[in-house]
C-alpha cells in the first residue's frame, strides 16, 4: 500500500499546467489541491441532490472525485492542446492504463479501475456529477484569481456558456443554479464586460 | 452554496505552517493538499478493513478526511506549539464554532458539524480511521521530503514511536502494518540512524 | 542566546496569511519583512515626531517595533478571523506567554517582556506609534500589491476609515499626513473608485 | 512572428516535471532554463569538435539547441512514464505536428520543421551533439541540485552508466570527457557511494 | 570545462531583479529563461532579415545572444539603477572582466571574449540585432505579464518610444514592425490608455 | 516620507543573491528579513554588553542595523563576487551615493547618511558591533539551511575561522561567544567533519 500512497503524494506539488502556461505563478494550484476542490464541490452537490430527492450514491461520488486525477502522477497534467495532438482516445487509453499501474497493488477486485473507466465514460449519474464538480471547480478557481487581480483567463469562461453536464432533473437544476451563482458573482467583478 | 465554495478554497494556497517553520520553501503543501492525503490514505485503508471484514462505514470516513481540516480557512493552520498556550480544549471550541459558521450555509441538518464533532472527539471508529491516516500521511510527507534531502524533521518521527490510534482487530493491525512499512521505508533511507 | 536566534530566524520563513489566504502567491510577504517595514514606518515617523517637538523614546520605538511579532513563531500568523472564535483576551495571553517563552534565556530583567506588555496593551506613547506603523506599513504593502495588479483587497483599506491610533498633537498630525499621502496614492491608482 | 513569440515565452515559467514530480520545490528549472542549459552545453562542445578537427555546422547546432523542446508549449513537459502509456512513436508524432503548428507563421519554407525533424530522428551529427547535451545539462543539473543537498535523484545517474550517444571519433571523446568529470565531480560529493 | 557550465548553470535560478523589485513574485523570470528569449527573438528576426537579403551572420546572432547575460554570474543582475551610481563604462569594464574570467577555461582563442566585447560595443550588425532582440523580449515579457494582470510596468514602455536599435534598411525595418506589433497588441489590451 | 518607504518596502522581496547564485530556491531569505535578522542579533548583542559594562548607545546599534542594507533598493543585492570587478571602493562609494538619494526626502540634517558613512567605515564601536551581526546573522542562516538538508555552503563557514571584528574587551568576548556556539551547533549536526 505504502508504494501506492507514495506515489500518489506527489500530485500533492504537481502545478496545474493551465495555470503556469498562461503565465500565473508556480504553485498557484497542485492536482491534489484541485482534486480537493472538486471532492468539496461534489459532496455539497450529491447532498443537495440527495435532499431534493434524487437516488444518488454519495459514497461512489466521493471516491470517483478522490480519484479521477491519479493518472496524472505517471502522464503529467497535460494541457489541452495536448489532446489535440494526440487524440482523445489515445489520451484516454494511455491514462487508463496509467491508473491501472498505479493501483495494481491495493486493487485486488478491480473496483478502482471500474470507478475510473465509470468516470472516463461518464457512464453513471455519479460519473456525470464529478464532472460536472470538476469544471465548476476550474471556473471557483479561476473567478478567485481573477478577484486577486490575474487577467487573461477568458477562454475558460467559454466553457461556461455551452456546458453540457448530461444531467437531468434536479441534479441538472442544482447545477446550473452553482453555474449561474458563479457567472454572476463574476459579471458583479467585471460590471462593464 | 458558492460562499461556502469559495472560502474552502482558500485552502489550496494556505501552506502547513510545519514546514515553513522548519525551514522549508514555502509552497511544500498546502492544507488542501495535505487533506487530499489523508483522504487517500483513509480510502486505502478502510477498503483494506473492510476486506479484512471490519465493518465500517466507508462513506463517512470519506467525508470525515475531507471535512477534518476546513476550520483552517479562519483559524489559520496553527502550529502543535499554539496548542500550548491556547490549550487543547479552547483550540478545539474555537475550530468547532469556525467550523460552524462555514459550513453554516450548507448544513441545514447539522450533519457536517456533527461528523466535525465526531471527528474532534474521536467518537466513531471512522473518526479514529481518519485521525490515523491523518498521522500516516504527515509521516509519509516527511519521509517524501527526507527522501530529496529535507533534514531536521525527526520530531516528527517521534510521534511513531508511541502511536495511541486507539483503534482494535484488524482495523489496528492494518494501521500498524502501514506504519511499519513507512518506518522500514525510513531506516532503509538512514541506514545508520 | 543562539536558541532565541534560532526560534526568531524561523519568522523570515513565515508567510503572512492575510496574504496567502486571499489567494495571492506564497512568499508575498514574510513576517520577518513586514517586521522590518514597520520599524522603518516607525523610525521615521519617530525622528519626524521629535523633530516637531514631541518628547519621544525613539530607542523605545525601535525596540517595539522589532519585537512586537515575535510571539508568531510559536502561535503562527493568525488570521484576523481566528480572533472572533478565541477572544481577544485569550489571544493576548497566549501571545503574551509564547513571548516569554522565547525571550525567557536573554531576558534576565524583564526588560522584553515588559516592553512586549506595553505593546499589547498599548499603553506608552512609543506602543502606541509603532502599532501606528503597523497599519501604515500593511497600507503601503496594499497600495504596493495594487500597483504591480492585486485586486480584492478592499476590506484592508477599511482600516483606513476610522483608524483610532489614540495619539494626540504632533504625532498625530504626523500619522495622520502619512495615511493621507498613502490614501491620496491609492486615489491616483483607481480614479474612478 | 509575435503570436510564435508569445507563445514560446510561455517555457520560461513552464516547470520541468521530472524535478516537480520527484519533490522538488516549484520553480526548480523551467524548460526555457533548461533549453539555455542545453544551448550552452552544445556551443562549448561544438567548439571544441571543430577545434580537434571535427566536421560540424555549429549554426545548425545552435539552432537546434534552441528549439529542440519549443513543442511543449503545446503538449506539456510530458514525464519520461508518460512515454510507456502513449508509445514513443505516438509522442514522436504528437510532439512533431504540435512544433509544426507552433512555428507555421514563420517557418515559410520549412527549415524550422526540418532542423525539428532531424533533431526527432537523430539523424545529422548535429542532432546527435545537441541529445548529447541534452543528457549532458541533466546531469549538470542534477549534480548541481545534489551539490545543494537533493536527494533520490539516483535514477537520473543511471542514464550515464550505458550512455548510447552514437557520436564517433573526437566528437565521442569530448562528450565521453564531459560525461566522466561529471562522474567524477558526483563521486567527490558522494565518496562512499 | 564542466567548470564552466556550473557557473553559468547558476543563470537557471537567478531572478531578473527588474521584476522583484517592482513587487513581482519570486521566480517571475530567470536570467537563463531571457536569454532563451533573447536567442529565440534573434534567431526569427536574423532569418527574417536574411531572406529580404540583409547579409547577416546568423551563427553570430545566435552566439552573441546566447552570452550576453553570462558575467551576471559573478556581477548579478544589477537593477538599471545601479548604472546611475557606478557609471556605464565602470559597469562595462567589470562585466567585460567577469565574463573573461568565466570563460577564460574554455576560450582558448579569444573569440566568445571578442563576441561580449562586440556586444558591449555594439560594434558589428549582429551585436545590435542582439541589443534589438533583448529589448524586444523584455516588452514581449511585460506583455505576457499585463496579460494575466500585472501593473505598474509603464516605465517598460518608455523604452519603446523613443527606440534607437541603431539598424538600418530592412533590418531596421523588421524590427519596428515587430515592435509595432507588440506596441498593438498592448493598445488591445488597454484600450482606454 | 511616503516614496521612501514605498521604495525601501521592495526590500521585502528581493532575494538575497547569495542563495540563489548557489542553487537555493528563490524566496530562501529576502534582503528585509535579513535585516531584521541582523537587528534582532544586534539588540540582545548589544543588550550583553551594555549588561557586562560596556559603554554602547543601544539606539545607534538597533539605527545602523536598520538602515545597513537600504541602498539595495537601487544598486541590487551584488554577489560578493562582484565588488573583485568593480573594486570595494567603487562600490563603497556607489551604495553610498544611493543611500544618500534614498534617504534625501526624510534626512534633514544628514544623521542617517552620517550612520552610513559611520558603518561603511566602521568608525565607531557601535557599526563594529553591527557588522559582527551581519556575519553571525548570516551563519545563523546558513546553520538553519543546512539543518533542514542544504549542502555547499562550506564557503560561508570560511569566513567564521579568521573574524576580524575589530572589537574589544566584553564585546569581542561576547562576539566570540555566540559565535562558538554558532560553530558548536553547526559541529552536532555534521559530527564526522
Amino acid at each position: 500500500m505504502l508504494s501506492t500512497l507514495i506515489e500518489l503524494q506527489r500530485l500533492k506539488r504537481l502545478d496545474r499546467t493551465g495555470w503556469t502556461l498562461r503565465g500565473l505563478p508556480n504553485g498557484t494550484e497542485s492536482v491534489a489541491a484541485h482534486s480537493f476542490g472538486v471532492e468539496v464541490t461534489a459532496m455539497l452537490l450529491a447532498d443537495h441532490c440527495t435532499a431534493r430527492g434524487v437516488s444518488l450514491d454519495v459514497e461512489k461520488v466521493l471516491r470517483i472525485a478522490l480519484l479521477h486525477d491519479w493518472a496524472e502522477t505517471r502522464v503529467g497534467d497535460m494541457p489541452r492542446t495536448a489532446t489535440l495532438y494526440f487524440g482523445s482516445e489515445a489520451r484516454k487509453q494511455a491514462e487508463t492504463a496509467a491508473f491501472a499501474d498505479i493501483v495494481n497493488p491495493v486493487d485486488a477486485n478491480g473496483s478502482y479501475a471500474n470507478l475510473y473507466n465509470d468516470y472516463e465514460r461518464r457512464e453513471s449519474l455519479e460519473a456525470r456529477l464529478v464532472k460536472a464538480a470538476d469544471v465548476l471547480d476550474l471556473l471557483i478557481e479561476v473567478l478567485a484569481l481573477e478577484r486577486v487581480g490575474a487577467r487573461g483567463l477568458d477562454e475558460f469562461w467559454e466553457v461556461a456558456e455551452k456546458p453540457d453536464f448530461n444531467l437531468e432533473g434536479a441534479a441538472e437544476q442544482i447545477v446550473q443554479e452553482l453555474l449561474q451563482s458563479i457567472l454572476n458573482a463574476r459579471s458583479e467583478l467585471h460590471p462593464n464586460v
